[in-house]
């Protein structure tokens, strides 16, 4: 499906990547030579248009005087997600329940590329989806980390559960520390929503619920922040420092 | 010195906050009653505006209909901030060297309020400093969190060195797995900017460098992100699981 991305790092990101750019709509004043000639060499067509025109193809956001067309991000099944994870290795997925913000999920998909993620699980309402902001905060990553839409997510964990998974959730209430469980198992992490946290539903399929030590005022931390915690000590449970 | 905020969670902390809140200015629509009712009884005046003038006071940004202006953010002195660590903490700094992304700050601001970070150093120059976007990011913690401004950055570590400092440089050249240090000591942790990491100067002044273990295909990590997993190694370090 085609799809509008923007912003000079994020084009030139999907310039270098494998997925077809099919055209490049530049400002008039834009004459940036590096991007200019690797478009060039690939025959992608340029147009130079109006600051208009561009708005009106992403709207209103920073896309600095530059939006390209191309073949948009797919979304996995999440059975393929799972028979595809190579046998010699501990399987591990991250559930993102009601994720609304596209900078975290953004920050996420790189954190998810960094430590061998097999695959994000995201519901289809309510959640931000594979945006071109996410493409752009992802710086990339949104090529690498296999995404799968899904209508309900407390069935897809009892549906994980059947296949082996462990499922952890991220949550203030009734938790232990993080850093006691041993995460040398086939894992689904999950976590919440900005503001609401994990809904109750899913907390219920949850085996084991996880809390990151905080000492301060504030409550709760960034999304993404929370997620690489966890992530990083999961990396850290399977690959200990030599 | 007033300043303008915005969006409802970033108004109501401060109306539930120490600082002064001066104004308070509403879309005609809104009918916020929990909001009203304390804006009210901290006497607070009310304006109801059109959307034009709300966009006057802070320019083109997602203000949710509600801008308010309050005693701005103050900075503290580095002295300051070094003089009031208690005298049986262990000190522990954080130097952003360049950070642009006010979601950034933000959400650092977040994690060092969890993670008993006695202060923040930012440049003066080409950084982002405390503003609306990074106090409503931080849902509160920019109030906690100690923030100073300096103009010099590599001859404020060589400072801190004097005082006792060990500079903990966190950049993918020339490092160590961030594990294997120990982080017991008084410390200041350096993160570069988005787009160049650490600079040179300020390089050449790190005790040690330490990098994140990556296994994917993009570089590196966004940069709250890995601030919190630095952050929560050295939580870790100098508070291990029972």
């Amino acid at each position: 499906m085609k799809q509008y991305i923007y912003g000079k790092n994020t084009v030139m990101e999907s310039l270098k990547g494998q997925k077809p750019v099919y055209e490049i709509y530049l400002l008039k004043t834009n004459n940036d030579q590096k991007l200019l000639k690797i478009a060039n060499s690939k025959r992608i067509p340029i147009h130079y248009v109006d600051k208009k025109v561009l708005d009106k193809k992403v709207g209103n956001v920073v896309h600095q005087g530059i939006v390209a067309c191309i073949e948009g991000y797919d979304y996995f099944e999440l059975d393929d997600i799972i028979n595809d994870i190579p046998k010699d290795k501990q399987p591990l997925l991250l559930m993102l329940d009601g994720l609304e913000d596209p900078h975290n999920l953004g920050a996420i998909l790189r954190t998810c590329d960094a430590l061998e993620v097999d695959g994000v699980i995201i519901g289809k309402n309510r959640s931000v989806g594979l945006t071109p902001t996410v493409a752009k905060v992802s710086t990339g990553a949104i090529d690498y980390v296999k995404v799968a839409q899904v209508t309900n997510l407390s069935r897809t964990l009892e549906k994980l559960q059947k296949n082996g998974f462990w499922i952890v959730g991220c949550d203030l209430n009734e938790s232990q520390d993080y850093r006691k469980v041993d995460y040398n198992m086939p894992l689904c992490i999950v976590i919440g929503s900005e503001g609401f946290g994990i809904s109750r539903l899913v907390k219920s399929k949850c085996d084991i619920n996880v809390v990151l030590p905080m000492k301060g005022h504030v409550t709760s931390l960034n999304a993404s922040v929370a997620t690489a915690v966890i992530l990083y000590q999961v990396y850290n449970s399977r690959h200990p420092v030599e």
